[in-house]
Protein backbone atom coordinates (compact mmCIF):
# COMPACT_ATOMS: atom_id res chain seq x y z
CA UNK A 1 0.00 0.00 0.00
CA UNK A 2 1.03 3.31 -0.81
CA UNK A 3 -0.37 7.10 -0.35
CA UNK A 4 -2.12 6.77 -3.14
CA UNK A 5 -3.52 3.38 -2.51
CA UNK A 6 -6.63 1.95 -0.58
CA UNK A 7 -5.75 0.21 2.19
CA UNK A 8 -7.16 -3.42 2.45
CA UNK A 9 -9.44 -4.46 5.49
CA UNK A 10 -11.49 -7.37 6.28
CA UNK A 11 -14.79 -5.36 5.48
CA UNK A 12 -12.99 -4.08 2.27
CA UNK A 13 -11.28 -7.51 0.98
CA UNK A 14 -13.42 -8.32 -2.19
CA UNK A 15 -14.72 -12.08 -1.78
CA UNK A 16 -16.54 -12.47 -5.00
CA UNK A 17 -14.49 -11.53 -7.97
CA UNK A 18 -11.51 -10.18 -6.24
CA UNK A 19 -9.47 -10.10 -9.24
CA UNK A 20 -11.66 -7.25 -10.36
CA UNK A 21 -9.99 -5.29 -6.78
CA UNK A 22 -8.53 -1.75 -7.35
CA UNK A 23 -6.77 0.50 -5.27
CA UNK A 24 -6.67 3.04 -7.86
CA UNK A 25 -7.74 5.74 -4.98
CA UNK A 26 -7.34 8.74 -7.93
CA UNK A 27 -9.93 6.65 -10.47
CA UNK A 28 -11.91 6.17 -6.56
CA UNK A 29 -12.10 9.85 -5.91
CA UNK A 30 -12.48 10.39 -9.53
CA UNK A 31 -15.77 8.15 -9.57
CA UNK A 32 -16.94 10.08 -6.18
CA UNK A 33 -16.44 12.85 -7.94
CA UNK A 34 -17.98 12.88 -11.32
CA UNK A 35 -21.14 11.13 -10.09
CA UNK A 36 -23.93 12.39 -8.60
CA UNK A 37 -26.12 9.46 -6.83
CA UNK A 38 -24.90 7.22 -3.99
CA UNK A 39 -27.01 4.82 -2.29
CA UNK A 40 -26.71 4.93 1.74
CA UNK A 41 -27.89 1.66 3.31
CA UNK A 42 -28.66 1.66 6.81
CA UNK A 43 -30.63 -0.24 9.64
CA UNK A 44 -33.75 2.05 10.76
CA UNK A 45 -35.65 0.76 13.65
CA UNK A 46 -34.89 -2.59 12.90
CA UNK A 47 -35.27 -2.51 8.98
CA UNK A 48 -32.42 -2.68 6.54
CA UNK A 49 -33.51 0.75 4.51
CA UNK A 50 -31.80 1.60 0.95
CA UNK A 51 -31.79 5.47 -0.36
CA UNK A 52 -30.67 6.81 -3.22
CA UNK A 53 -29.28 10.53 -2.45
CA UNK A 54 -27.02 13.14 -3.82
CA UNK A 55 -23.15 13.24 -2.95
CA UNK A 56 -20.17 15.05 -3.18
CA UNK A 57 -16.35 14.62 -1.45
CA UNK A 58 -14.32 17.05 0.10
CA UNK A 59 -10.62 15.64 0.86
CA UNK A 60 -11.23 12.42 2.89
CA UNK A 61 -14.41 12.38 3.51
CA UNK A 62 -17.81 11.30 1.70
CA UNK A 63 -20.90 13.89 2.16
CA UNK A 64 -24.53 13.52 1.59
CA UNK A 65 -27.36 15.80 2.01
CA UNK A 66 -31.28 15.22 2.46
CA UNK A 67 -34.12 17.32 4.63
CA UNK A 68 -32.87 17.78 8.35
CA UNK A 69 -34.77 14.95 9.28
CA UNK A 70 -34.18 12.55 6.72
CA UNK A 71 -33.61 8.72 7.99
CA UNK A 72 -30.93 8.39 5.55
CA UNK A 73 -28.71 11.26 8.06
CA UNK A 74 -29.02 9.21 11.21
CA UNK A 75 -26.05 10.28 13.18
CA UNK A 76 -23.73 8.10 14.61
CA UNK A 77 -25.37 4.69 12.76
CA UNK A 78 -23.50 2.14 10.88
CA UNK A 79 -23.72 2.85 6.94
CA UNK A 80 -23.03 1.23 3.72
CA UNK A 81 -22.82 3.45 0.51
CA UNK A 82 -22.25 2.56 -2.95
CA UNK A 83 -21.30 4.31 -6.09
CA UNK A 84 -21.95 2.41 -9.43
CA UNK A 85 -21.24 3.65 -12.69
CA UNK A 86 -22.43 1.67 -15.91
CA UNK A 87 -19.72 1.72 -18.88
CA UNK A 88 -20.95 -0.90 -20.97
CA UNK A 89 -22.97 -3.90 -21.91
CA UNK A 90 -20.46 -7.29 -22.33
CA UNK A 91 -22.02 -9.14 -24.81
CA UNK A 92 -20.28 -12.32 -25.08
CA UNK A 93 -20.75 -15.53 -26.97
CA UNK A 94 -22.67 -17.38 -24.53
CA UNK A 95 -25.17 -16.30 -21.60
CA UNK A 96 -22.50 -16.79 -18.70
CA UNK A 97 -19.98 -14.76 -20.44
CA UNK A 98 -22.02 -11.72 -20.46
CA UNK A 99 -20.88 -9.19 -18.15
CA UNK A 100 -20.74 -5.39 -17.47
CA UNK A 101 -18.29 -2.82 -17.40
CA UNK A 102 -18.54 -0.56 -14.51
CA UNK A 103 -16.60 0.79 -11.38
CA UNK A 104 -18.14 0.28 -8.38
CA UNK A 105 -17.37 1.76 -4.92
CA UNK A 106 -18.33 1.15 -1.39
CA UNK A 107 -17.68 2.91 1.95
CA UNK A 108 -18.37 1.52 5.16
CA UNK A 109 -18.38 3.76 8.11
CA UNK A 110 -20.76 5.88 10.67
CA UNK A 111 -22.70 8.54 9.35
CA UNK A 112 -21.46 12.10 10.87
CA UNK A 113 -24.01 14.89 11.29
CA UNK A 114 -22.61 18.48 10.30
CA UNK A 115 -23.77 20.82 13.21
CA UNK A 116 -21.99 23.80 12.50
CA UNK A 117 -23.97 25.95 9.96
CA UNK A 118 -20.62 27.18 8.57
CA UNK A 119 -19.40 24.27 7.64
CA UNK A 120 -22.82 22.95 6.35
CA UNK A 121 -22.74 26.37 4.09
CA UNK A 122 -19.08 25.58 2.94
CA UNK A 123 -20.39 22.00 2.09
CA UNK A 124 -23.52 22.74 0.25
CA UNK A 125 -21.19 25.03 -1.72
CA UNK A 126 -18.65 22.61 -2.98
CA UNK A 127 -21.76 20.77 -3.69
CA UNK A 128 -23.60 23.14 -6.33
CA UNK A 129 -19.80 24.04 -7.12
CA UNK A 130 -19.31 20.03 -8.04
CA UNK A 131 -22.25 20.02 -10.41
CA UNK A 132 -21.88 23.21 -11.93
CA UNK A 133 -17.98 24.88 -11.30
CA UNK A 134 -18.61 28.45 -9.76
CA UNK A 135 -22.90 28.53 -9.81
CA UNK A 136 -22.94 29.33 -6.08
CA UNK A 137 -21.52 32.76 -6.30
CA UNK A 138 -23.97 33.61 -9.24
CA UNK A 139 -26.86 32.39 -6.52
CA UNK A 140 -29.62 34.34 -4.29
CA UNK A 141 -27.46 33.80 -1.16
CA UNK A 142 -28.85 30.91 1.39
CA UNK A 143 -30.95 31.84 4.15
CA UNK A 144 -29.98 30.82 7.66
CA UNK A 145 -33.82 29.35 7.39
CA UNK A 146 -32.95 27.55 4.59
CA UNK A 147 -29.24 26.08 5.96
CA UNK A 148 -31.49 25.07 9.12
CA UNK A 149 -33.19 23.22 7.53
CA UNK A 150 -30.55 21.04 5.33
CA UNK A 151 -29.01 18.34 6.92
CA UNK A 152 -25.71 17.47 6.04
CA UNK A 153 -24.11 13.83 6.81
CA UNK A 154 -20.88 12.52 5.82
CA UNK A 155 -18.38 9.43 6.66
CA UNK A 156 -14.56 9.24 6.53
CA UNK A 157 -13.51 7.58 3.36
CA UNK A 158 -11.02 4.79 4.98
CA UNK A 159 -13.25 1.89 4.82
CA UNK A 160 -13.53 1.73 0.99
CA UNK A 161 -13.37 -0.83 -1.75
CA UNK A 162 -13.25 -0.64 -5.50
CA UNK A 163 -14.29 -2.72 -8.03
CA UNK A 164 -13.84 -2.31 -12.03
CA UNK A 165 -14.62 -3.64 -15.08
CA UNK A 166 -13.08 -2.49 -18.26
CA UNK A 167 -12.34 -4.53 -21.78
CA UNK A 168 -14.23 -6.71 -24.33
CA UNK A 169 -15.79 -10.27 -23.25
CA UNK A 170 -13.53 -12.98 -21.86
CA UNK A 171 -15.52 -15.65 -24.18
CA UNK A 172 -14.17 -19.80 -23.62
CA UNK A 173 -12.24 -20.15 -26.40
CA UNK A 174 -14.36 -22.95 -27.69
CA UNK A 175 -16.50 -20.33 -28.36
CA UNK A 176 -14.70 -18.15 -30.02
CA UNK A 177 -16.08 -18.75 -33.66
CA UNK A 178 -19.40 -19.07 -32.97
CA UNK A 179 -21.65 -17.02 -35.36
CA UNK A 180 -23.27 -14.10 -32.91
CA UNK A 181 -21.98 -10.29 -32.99
CA UNK A 182 -19.50 -10.10 -29.47
CA UNK A 183 -17.93 -6.84 -27.92
CA UNK A 184 -18.96 -3.74 -25.41
CA UNK A 185 -22.17 -1.85 -26.12
CA UNK A 186 -20.70 1.53 -24.54
CA UNK A 187 -22.66 3.83 -22.57
CA UNK A 188 -22.63 7.42 -23.66
CA UNK A 189 -24.30 10.49 -22.23
CA UNK A 190 -24.55 14.11 -22.49
CA UNK A 191 -26.32 17.02 -20.85
CA UNK A 192 -28.80 19.22 -22.42
CA UNK A 193 -30.08 22.32 -20.79
CA UNK A 194 -34.01 23.85 -21.41
CA UNK A 195 -34.27 27.14 -19.96
CA UNK A 196 -36.98 28.13 -17.50
CA UNK A 197 -39.82 29.10 -19.59
CA UNK A 198 -40.82 31.76 -17.15
CA UNK A 199 -37.17 33.44 -17.61
CA UNK A 200 -37.68 36.59 -20.18
CA UNK A 201 -34.14 37.81 -19.99
CA UNK A 202 -30.90 35.94 -21.34
CA UNK A 203 -28.70 34.68 -19.33
CA UNK A 204 -25.10 32.64 -19.54
CA UNK A 205 -26.08 28.84 -19.64
CA UNK A 206 -24.89 26.68 -16.39
CA UNK A 207 -21.46 25.25 -16.62
CA UNK A 208 -21.47 21.61 -16.03
CA UNK A 209 -18.42 19.57 -14.67
CA UNK A 210 -16.98 18.16 -16.72
CA UNK A 211 -17.36 14.24 -16.82
CA UNK A 212 -20.36 14.43 -15.06
CA UNK A 213 -22.43 11.82 -15.53
CA UNK A 214 -24.87 9.04 -13.65
CA UNK A 215 -23.90 5.43 -14.48
CA UNK A 216 -23.04 6.24 -17.78
CA UNK A 217 -18.87 7.39 -18.50
CA UNK A 218 -17.56 8.63 -22.11
CA UNK A 219 -16.28 5.72 -24.60
CA UNK A 220 -13.49 3.64 -23.22
CA UNK A 221 -11.56 1.30 -25.93
CA UNK A 222 -11.99 -2.16 -25.84
CA UNK B 1 -56.13 1.83 -5.06
CA UNK B 2 -57.17 0.02 -7.78
CA UNK B 3 -55.15 -3.06 -9.58
CA UNK B 4 -53.15 -0.51 -11.62
CA UNK B 5 -51.83 1.31 -8.46
CA UNK B 6 -49.28 0.20 -6.00
CA UNK B 7 -50.59 0.10 -2.32
CA UNK B 8 -49.55 1.80 0.40
CA UNK B 9 -48.27 0.07 3.70
CA UNK B 10 -46.42 1.95 6.57
CA UNK B 11 -43.11 0.60 5.02
CA UNK B 12 -44.06 2.19 1.77
CA UNK B 13 -45.40 5.14 2.85
CA UNK B 14 -43.07 8.21 1.92
CA UNK B 15 -41.67 10.06 4.98
CA UNK B 16 -40.20 13.27 3.01
CA UNK B 17 -41.47 15.21 0.64
CA UNK B 18 -44.94 12.95 0.74
CA UNK B 19 -45.90 15.36 -2.24
CA UNK B 20 -43.51 12.87 -4.84
CA UNK B 21 -44.95 10.09 -3.96
CA UNK B 22 -46.74 7.91 -6.93
CA UNK B 23 -48.73 5.46 -6.84
CA UNK B 24 -48.54 4.23 -10.77
CA UNK B 25 -47.49 1.23 -11.16
CA UNK B 26 -46.96 0.90 -14.94
CA UNK B 27 -44.32 3.40 -14.23
CA UNK B 28 -42.75 1.85 -11.94
CA UNK B 29 -42.74 -1.47 -13.90
CA UNK B 30 -41.01 0.66 -16.53
CA UNK B 31 -38.14 1.95 -14.66
CA UNK B 32 -37.24 -1.70 -13.74
CA UNK B 33 -37.56 -2.87 -17.44
CA UNK B 34 -35.71 0.31 -18.95
CA UNK B 35 -32.79 -0.06 -15.92
CA UNK B 36 -29.81 -2.14 -15.27
CA UNK B 37 -28.46 -1.57 -12.15
CA UNK B 38 -30.44 -2.02 -8.95
CA UNK B 39 -29.13 -1.77 -5.00
CA UNK B 40 -29.66 -4.59 -2.93
CA UNK B 41 -29.09 -3.57 0.69
CA UNK B 42 -29.06 -6.46 3.36
CA UNK B 43 -27.55 -7.14 6.76
CA UNK B 44 -24.56 -9.46 6.70
CA UNK B 45 -23.37 -10.88 9.89
CA UNK B 46 -24.39 -7.91 11.92
CA UNK B 47 -23.08 -5.09 9.14
CA UNK B 48 -25.69 -3.44 6.55
CA UNK B 49 -24.11 -4.34 3.06
CA UNK B 50 -25.28 -2.33 -0.23
CA UNK B 51 -24.36 -4.10 -3.62
CA UNK B 52 -25.05 -3.01 -7.06
CA UNK B 53 -25.98 -5.19 -9.73
CA UNK B 54 -28.15 -6.05 -12.28
CA UNK B 55 -32.41 -6.64 -12.32
CA UNK B 56 -34.88 -7.89 -14.35
CA UNK B 57 -38.32 -8.20 -13.95
CA UNK B 58 -41.36 -11.52 -14.48
CA UNK B 59 -44.60 -10.16 -13.35
CA UNK B 60 -45.00 -9.21 -9.80
CA UNK B 61 -41.05 -10.71 -8.55
CA UNK B 62 -37.69 -8.63 -9.31
CA UNK B 63 -35.12 -10.94 -10.33
CA UNK B 64 -31.41 -10.13 -9.61
CA UNK B 65 -28.58 -12.88 -10.07
CA UNK B 66 -24.97 -13.18 -8.96
CA UNK B 67 -22.39 -16.02 -8.11
CA UNK B 68 -23.96 -18.89 -6.14
CA UNK B 69 -22.64 -18.07 -2.84
CA UNK B 70 -22.76 -14.23 -3.88
CA UNK B 71 -23.59 -12.80 -0.38
CA UNK B 72 -26.32 -10.50 -1.32
CA UNK B 73 -28.17 -13.36 -2.53
CA UNK B 74 -28.59 -14.87 1.26
CA UNK B 75 -31.70 -16.71 1.00
CA UNK B 76 -34.60 -15.62 3.47
CA UNK B 77 -33.40 -12.22 4.44
CA UNK B 78 -34.81 -8.94 4.91
CA UNK B 79 -33.25 -7.19 1.60
CA UNK B 80 -34.15 -3.16 0.76
CA UNK B 81 -33.68 -2.91 -3.24
CA UNK B 82 -33.54 0.64 -4.79
CA UNK B 83 -33.73 1.71 -8.55
CA UNK B 84 -33.07 5.34 -9.42
CA UNK B 85 -32.87 6.63 -12.44
CA UNK B 86 -31.37 10.33 -12.77
CA UNK B 87 -33.22 12.50 -15.74
CA UNK B 88 -31.78 15.71 -14.96
CA UNK B 89 -30.45 18.53 -12.76
CA UNK B 90 -32.59 21.12 -11.71
CA UNK B 91 -30.77 24.54 -11.84
CA UNK B 92 -33.16 27.06 -9.58
CA UNK B 93 -32.34 30.39 -8.97
CA UNK B 94 -31.27 29.51 -4.95
CA UNK B 95 -29.51 27.15 -3.97
CA UNK B 96 -32.03 25.86 -1.82
CA UNK B 97 -34.36 24.90 -4.90
CA UNK B 98 -31.85 23.04 -6.79
CA UNK B 99 -33.48 19.67 -7.34
CA UNK B 100 -32.85 17.05 -9.29
CA UNK B 101 -35.61 14.78 -11.73
CA UNK B 102 -35.31 11.38 -11.04
CA UNK B 103 -37.58 8.16 -10.75
CA UNK B 104 -36.70 5.91 -7.54
CA UNK B 105 -38.42 2.76 -6.34
CA UNK B 106 -37.82 0.71 -3.24
CA UNK B 107 -38.68 -2.94 -2.33
CA UNK B 108 -38.68 -3.81 1.01
CA UNK B 109 -38.70 -8.08 1.08
CA UNK B 110 -37.52 -11.33 1.71
CA UNK B 111 -34.93 -12.27 -0.71
CA UNK B 112 -35.72 -16.01 -2.27
CA UNK B 113 -33.38 -18.00 -3.59
CA UNK B 114 -34.09 -20.03 -7.15
CA UNK B 115 -33.18 -23.59 -6.88
CA UNK B 116 -35.18 -25.23 -9.52
CA UNK B 117 -32.66 -25.12 -12.73
CA UNK B 118 -35.55 -24.95 -15.38
CA UNK B 119 -36.75 -21.88 -13.32
CA UNK B 120 -33.25 -20.50 -12.99
CA UNK B 121 -32.89 -21.21 -16.62
CA UNK B 122 -35.98 -19.58 -18.01
CA UNK B 123 -35.03 -16.19 -15.65
CA UNK B 124 -31.61 -16.14 -17.20
CA UNK B 125 -33.13 -15.66 -20.62
CA UNK B 126 -35.05 -12.97 -19.73
CA UNK B 127 -32.47 -11.19 -18.49
CA UNK B 128 -30.48 -11.43 -21.33
CA UNK B 129 -33.27 -10.90 -23.66
CA UNK B 130 -34.21 -7.50 -20.75
CA UNK B 131 -30.78 -6.06 -22.47
CA UNK B 132 -30.81 -7.60 -26.04
CA UNK B 133 -34.23 -8.79 -27.34
CA UNK B 134 -33.65 -12.31 -29.01
CA UNK B 135 -30.22 -12.80 -28.19
CA UNK B 136 -30.46 -15.67 -26.01
CA UNK B 137 -31.39 -18.01 -28.65
CA UNK B 138 -28.38 -16.82 -30.84
CA UNK B 139 -26.02 -17.49 -27.83
CA UNK B 140 -23.81 -21.02 -27.30
CA UNK B 141 -26.52 -22.96 -24.90
CA UNK B 142 -25.79 -22.40 -21.41
CA UNK B 143 -24.08 -25.97 -19.83
CA UNK B 144 -25.67 -27.40 -16.87
CA UNK B 145 -22.32 -26.11 -14.90
CA UNK B 146 -22.39 -22.80 -15.89
CA UNK B 147 -25.96 -23.04 -14.75
CA UNK B 148 -25.15 -24.25 -11.71
CA UNK B 149 -22.56 -21.81 -10.72
CA UNK B 150 -25.09 -18.91 -11.46
CA UNK B 151 -27.26 -17.80 -8.66
CA UNK B 152 -30.44 -16.20 -8.65
CA UNK B 153 -32.66 -14.53 -6.48
CA UNK B 154 -36.13 -12.62 -6.43
CA UNK B 155 -38.30 -10.50 -4.48
CA UNK B 156 -41.41 -10.31 -4.75
CA UNK B 157 -42.72 -6.81 -5.77
CA UNK B 158 -45.29 -6.60 -2.92
CA UNK B 159 -44.42 -3.88 -0.93
CA UNK B 160 -42.68 -1.36 -3.33
CA UNK B 161 -42.64 2.89 -2.78
CA UNK B 162 -42.28 4.75 -5.81
CA UNK B 163 -41.32 8.36 -5.88
CA UNK B 164 -40.86 10.77 -8.58
CA UNK B 165 -39.89 14.16 -9.65
CA UNK B 166 -40.33 16.43 -12.90
CA UNK B 167 -40.68 19.21 -14.71
CA UNK B 168 -38.63 22.64 -13.79
CA UNK B 169 -38.02 24.80 -11.07
CA UNK B 170 -39.54 25.55 -8.20
CA UNK B 171 -38.09 28.95 -7.03
CA UNK B 172 -39.42 31.63 -4.63
CA UNK B 173 -41.27 33.90 -6.43
CA UNK B 174 -39.31 37.21 -4.86
CA UNK B 175 -36.28 35.06 -6.71
CA UNK B 176 -37.88 35.15 -10.20
CA UNK B 177 -36.10 37.54 -11.60
CA UNK B 178 -32.61 36.87 -9.97
CA UNK B 179 -29.93 37.28 -12.79
CA UNK B 180 -29.12 33.62 -13.29
CA UNK B 181 -29.31 30.77 -16.13
CA UNK B 182 -32.75 28.50 -14.67
CA UNK B 183 -33.76 25.49 -15.49
CA UNK B 184 -33.73 21.68 -16.33
CA UNK B 185 -30.57 20.35 -17.47
CA UNK B 186 -32.02 17.32 -19.15
CA UNK B 187 -29.50 13.81 -18.97
CA UNK B 188 -29.63 12.24 -22.42
CA UNK B 189 -27.65 9.06 -23.27
CA UNK B 190 -27.48 6.67 -26.11
CA UNK B 191 -25.46 2.89 -26.65
CA UNK B 192 -22.41 2.64 -28.79
CA UNK B 193 -21.35 -0.84 -29.92
CA UNK B 194 -17.84 -2.05 -30.37
CA UNK B 195 -17.13 -5.25 -32.08
CA UNK B 196 -14.87 -7.63 -30.12
CA UNK B 197 -11.46 -7.31 -32.43
CA UNK B 198 -10.87 -10.94 -32.65
CA UNK B 199 -14.09 -11.11 -34.30
CA UNK B 200 -12.90 -11.78 -38.13
CA UNK B 201 -16.58 -12.17 -39.82
CA UNK B 202 -19.40 -10.16 -40.13
CA UNK B 203 -22.63 -10.17 -37.35
CA UNK B 204 -25.46 -8.22 -36.94
CA UNK B 205 -25.34 -5.74 -34.47
CA UNK B 206 -26.83 -6.59 -31.24
CA UNK B 207 -30.44 -5.50 -30.77
CA UNK B 208 -30.53 -3.40 -27.35
CA UNK B 209 -33.69 -3.20 -25.37
CA UNK B 210 -35.44 0.30 -26.16
CA UNK B 211 -35.07 3.23 -23.89
CA UNK B 212 -32.80 0.84 -21.57
CA UNK B 213 -30.83 2.98 -19.51
CA UNK B 214 -29.04 3.54 -16.22
CA UNK B 215 -30.11 6.57 -14.62
CA UNK B 216 -30.62 8.84 -17.61
CA UNK B 217 -33.74 8.55 -19.86
CA UNK B 218 -34.76 10.91 -22.75
CA UNK B 219 -35.76 14.26 -22.56
CA UNK B 220 -38.60 15.39 -20.77
CA UNK B 221 -40.47 18.65 -21.24
CA UNK B 222 -39.89 21.43 -18.26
Amino acid sequence: MTLNSLKTTPLTTIKRGPKRTSLDREAAWQLIDQSVICHVAQQVEGQVVVTPTCHWRDGEYLYWHGHRRARNLAAGQPVSINICALDGLVMARSAFNHSINYRSLTVFGTAEWIDDEQHKAQQLQRFVDKLSPGRWEQLRPMTAQELAATGVARVALDEVSFKCRDGGPNDDEADSDWPVWAGVVHGQHHWEPEQDALQASEHALPMIREGLMQGLSGRRPV
